[in-house]
């Protein structure tokens, strides 16, 4: 404590006065609130003597948000790393922008979905919003650089006010993990290497079985045309179709004619079409479909997916994808290719299947909401809507989403009961005996200043029991013990934690015989 | 494009009504300028036909935060990289904590720097602040989850509406670095290391030369009462010291006397003492002071600075520390020990002279504010502001600031006029002629199963010149060019870039062999 209890009690009396005087002058209400919050913080400063009055609101992250403990920082870090391998592999640079964009930015890019943007409060100067995703603020990036070609990834966390989920790692705040390739390339060649890509991560995880969903954007409009739906409710419809992966088509079909004033008989055709997956041969069916035919954009998307699946053959890719007609992706941006990553069968199971049921009705759909764990697709006008000329860079992408998979492996590895270290200490340095911290500061300093991870207790004088147990504790493999009687030969004990053999190692030789038993370790 | 121009010019049209409609409604200027951007959006669909009328904002970051382009990353990253390694070797174990907390948490924490903290639009439900520091949320986190010791690390983002002087990498939005040990423990064990770890990190990163100022709260306290100043006038003249490292002395007696109220006396006396800085002979003089020995704060407080530079000694820093009067710390949490590590003379240099020269009378400061790249201290009480009984866990850390770091190397790097490779290509897929798109697919679909990474152009039918041009351009090693000639006796040419050697290699060998190149270049 910095202050002693006289000058606390004088401080405290202090800012109480000034506290009964804002409010006597009726201050706005944030102004009294901080200097509340300042006379409870003196209180708190009286410690246990002081009434529980420091502590007002309940304590915990804001709705739809966590903290990582070490544990589950441990493991993300080592999905995290694994990603940016794999995007590497692919020629991948990295880029960042910040958290916030002007508002502007972010307006009207993401259709229905834009209500789900935090906005900054107005404090005067640019009026600002949290990043809903990672490819808005990639367009306005390059258009603001003039980049027309780039293979850039961009690990980051992204905002939306969404209804959280977080059983199923949905959450309000959320890493996403993209990467994109933008430039003026020929048809199909990035969009498949985007497909591989998820593949590879999807693979290198090792969380079970997976299928990569394709569809097109230009082959919805194309069949939605076929359909019979009017040009101008093509966005909105397809944000209905979106929802199928959530919904059964009753409910899609009601929200398409109830909600958007779709002609049933319409929104009966399209039933038709979302029913269908399959492979190259679907695509041939349909190239063959009468109503599809007849319209050029459903014609050429039918044809982009020929040669992506194609293309995904060549990358040994035919068990894991499927051309699936139900796919729509719920953002207005993509023009061309739309991809989705989904877990199937048991790889797609978090938490226990009591919470699914506990929500009536609903089982069937809950399964297929958790295992979305990539998606992406083709983008060519996002980033012209930045350019003052209106210059296009057309753009395919990737986002990964590691949260979803963070909680299918945290399940898994709390199942399995093991303990993942947390930290990488190395050697730990102990007394035997009181009176020789300085010894151990020494001693440390020689270690850490030879690379070698170590710690101490942070007492003077601790027992050397609980220092071995720390170390057991803590799966430190390595413990230096300081004796007296060792150190005036020049010597100290080291001890292996998991046999408890202990041999006398000279001081100045003890960095390299610690490295020497961490590598045959 | 997946819509045709026509379907476009229909979509515009409905698209215009409707925003006239609303317009004629009187509707909200929020629900208007969104849809103005939707149809903003579709004309932009029509590309170069249509008038520049999408992009009415200028394009640009928000006040204060920048975008990171490939070669930053890189830099950046490798800078990130080697702090984590140092707080490794100490044992560190890695949290994070959402980017906003509800606003009750911040309030009341940071004294007079409040002001600087960006809130978030009340949208219904909670309201939130983005995150100011790192520390806290880690005591927010501590007292939530009832941790009473943890070493741990956290690397992320903090916001602070500031001036911003991005030339002296002080920006609103940054990344800290922080390191902080809590725990009850014994004294200046813990506040030792946390200097060892801010010089081990500062040499790891090799910016120059440097000094770590050490001060002492409670020493500062003393000193302002035996100065005379009244208790409850402690912080905020403490805030005024503060302002030392940037404004001369009679700025900062000015806003103590004129601004604070504060004697001239009293300011006087401070004045004498703020301009001391040395070494352990300093504390000694200080501890016959006769104004300071009447006061047991200042007593304790130079007793604790003892301790710390003896176990600063033990950890051979002597060089590196320097007990300096006039240093104080903005924020109202600290409790003990505060420390800051500034660089000096060339290594502070960052941007031109010129630049620093234009304002007005400000040279002396403007070198100083550049010099400190880390900061820290104890804060004993802050996790007990928290707690609902308000049980105290001491706590004593270190935060690194990397902008500056970076702006000093970046600086460098670009007076050196060497160019970071911006991706880890090894090997570029390349056509000698026409038609063999395919294959090139499928010889990259076997490096990226071999874990190589790989590239090709995303052309078809690219030239052989560009795709060299490229591999040069990028430092690319190595080149798999394919030609028919090879491909029909199973071999591809491997070609070095720098050398320009080319060798065939059967198709089935070249990973092995591309992985061998590697290893012997």
């Amino acid at each position: 404590m910095s202050d002693t209890r006289e000058q606390i009690l004088d401080q405290i009396k202090v800012q109480g006065d000034l506290v009964r005087q804002l409010k006597a002058a009726k201050e706005s209400k944030e102004k009294i609130d901080e200097e509340v919050a300042r006379l409870l913080a003196l209180k708190a400063k009286l410690g246990g003597d002081a009434p529980p009055t420091n502590q007002k609101f309940t304590l915990k992250t804001p709705k739809g948000t966590r903290d990582y403990g070490p544990q589950q920082m441990m493991l993300r870090q080592g999905v995290l790393d694994k990603i940016v391998q794999v995007f590497k592999r692919h020629g991948g640079e990295a880029i960042d922008t910040p958290v916030f964009e002007l508002k502007e930015v972010l307006t009207g890019k993401y259709g229905e979905d834009s209500k789900l943007i935090y906005d900054l409060k107005d404090q005067g100067g640019e009026i600002l919003s949290m990043r809903y995703d990672l490819t808005v603020p990639l367009a306005r990036y390059l258009a603001m650089n003039k980049i027309s070609s780039i293979k850039r990834y961009h690990i980051a966390k992204v905002y939306r006010r969404d209804n959280p989920a977080m059983t199923k790692g949905r959450y309000r705040e959320f890493y996403q993990c993209d990467f994109d390739i933008a430039g003026t390339y020929d048809p199909m060649l990035a969009d498949a290497e985007c497909v591989k890509i998820v593949v590879e991560i999807l693979d290198t995880l090792d969380i079970g079985d997976f299928v990569i969903k394709l569809n097109h954007r230009q082959l919805l409009d194309g069949m939605f045309q076929a359909c019979g739906v009017p040009a101008d409710s093509f966005r909105t419809i397809c944000s209905a179709v979106d929802k199928l992966d959530k919904s059964p088509w009753a409910d899609v079909r009601k929200e398409m004619v109830e909600e958007k004033g779709l002609d049933e008989a319409a929104a009966d055709r399209i039933g038709e079409y979302v029913r269908l997956s399959g492979g190259s041969e679907l695509v041939e069916q349909l190239l063959s479909d009468a109503q599809l035919k007849a319209v050029p954009n459903a014609v050429k998307g039918l044809e982009g997916m020929q040669l992506l699946l194609k293309y995904c053959s060549l990358f040994g890719l035919d068990k894991r994808v499927r051309f699936d007609l139900s796919l729509a992706r719920g953002l207005d941006y993509y023009t061309g290719v739309i991809y989705e990553g989904v877990l199937q069968g048991e790889s797609a199971a978090v938490g226990s299947p009591v919470k699914t049921s506990q929500q009536n009705g609903e089982q069937a759909s809950e399964q297929a909401t958790v295992g979305s764990v990539a998606g992406g697709g083709r983008y060519d006008n996002l980033v012209g809507m930045f350019d003052p000329r209106g210059k296009a860079v057309p753009c395919v992408g990737v986002s990964i989403g590691v949260e979803r998979i963070f909680s299918v492996l945290e399940a898994r590895a709390a199942a399995s009961g093991l303990k993942l270290r947390t930290s990488d200490v190395e050697a730990y340095v102990a007394s035997a005996h009181k009176g020789l911290h300085e010894q151990r500061l020494k001693v440390l300093n020689q270690l850490w200043d030879a690379g070698i991870k170590a710690e101490h207790s942070y007492k003077l004088n601790p027992k050397l029991l609980v220092q071995l147990q720390h170390c057991e504790e803590h799966q430190i493999p390595l413990v230096v013990v300081l004796g007296d009687a060792e150190l005036a030969q020049g010597l100290v004990k080291l001890r292996e934690v998991t046999t408890r053999q202990e041999t006398n190692v000279k001081l100045e030789e003890l960095p390299a015989e610690i490295r020497r038993r961490l590598q045959t370790a």
